[in-house]
């Protein structure tokens, strides 16, 4: 579903990201913008699936990802979101060349930029920039990990669910409550009771 | 503490895992070796404090540490075991340079070795060998991290706790029931639940 009106947008949208926020420079970024592709996707199309080898990364120019898994009894748990502008993929299968356990689909219509699994090493061998920017993700992926761990094990629901707030403004009104109650790992009816308790406080 | 005898046993200890696991090749090793320090510390030590950034990462020679954070209540939650072998450090506050949310002590009497925070860079560039076991044990990191968040939202007290024994084989006995509930995210009385009904099964 590549049409070229789709693929211009993408591509300078894409650019001008590499430009302001990771600091590539001029020269570098023909060669990187040569090596990625773009694919628009529909509501619930899927990216990966479990048991399928990761291919890609995945860069969200517009639309929301999710990246779950499935337990045995069939219930779904969120891992994470991807709006605009964030990155998703299962790093541990794309790098160990193993299958995934988890599943990336389309909550809403996205564009996405995919970047098989070659792309980091050969975009950092070119753009030093864009390697220390990649390690920043990564460093920074370890950090908001650790902190959710440290909330799951350590915080009750409202804590939980105000770090998801700050963590995801632009998801309000988007994703359906039973979907955060998933991420956060507490019941439905406990986010109900955490959302009137806030809202009673702060009305 | 640093009496000649335990740094001998250190040096050639890492050496042993610098040359084996991580394959840097012999000349290599000198100036990484020259990078290091050493120190022993006692049961109970600190080797960082909450709201201190982080400065080092630790490499356990021998002993076993952990790495937690105290709620708002005084109670504790445990982020990470660091038994022999393991690396441990808040990699968000070194990279960041941000105070740590977290601390780090030991559980028995240790001997680690220390990294400062421009060992990784500077090893990097000496070791291509080196760059690519880093970027494997960030992976890596990244992967169990995952997993963990995966266990927390979706698996029961005995899965999680099955998990936890297929990650740290070395632990038994040697930490007390209440810290594996506390990695865990759950209670103390349903670790004891969850083990009498895996003992029943499996006696």
């Amino acid at each position: 579903m590549d049409h070229p009106d789709f693929k211009n947008t993408a591509i300078s949208s894409f650019e001008k990201y590499l430009q302001d926020k990771v600091l590539v420079k001029q020269e570098h970024l023909p060669p990187l913008l040569e090596m990625i592709s773009f694919k628009s996707i529909q509501k619930q199309e899927f990216l990966l699936s479990k048991g399928d080898v990761c291919e890609h990364a995945f860069f969200v120019l517009s639309g929301l990802l999710r990246m779950y898994s499935i337990d045995k009894n069939g219930k779904e748990h969120l891992l994470q979101f991807a709006p605009e502008n964030w990155f998703v993929s299962d790093r541990g299968s794309i790098y160990f060349s193993q299958p995934s356990n988890y599943f990336i689909d389309a909550i809403e219509d996205s564009m996405v930029i995919m970047f098989d699994r070659s792309f980091t090493e050969k975009a950092s061998s070119i753009s030093p920039e864009f390697r220390n920017y990649n390690e920043y993700l990564l460093q920074n992926h370890v950090r908001q990990l650790q902190n959710r761990i440290n909330l799951l094990i350590g915080a009750d629901a409202e804590k939980r669910y105000l770090d998801f707030i700050n963590q995801y403004p632009d998801l309000f009104g988007r994703v359906p409550q039973w979907m955060i109650a998933s991420y956060l790992g507490i019941t439905p009816e406990s986010l109900s009771r955490v959302r009137k308790a806030l809202h009673k406080r702060n009305p």
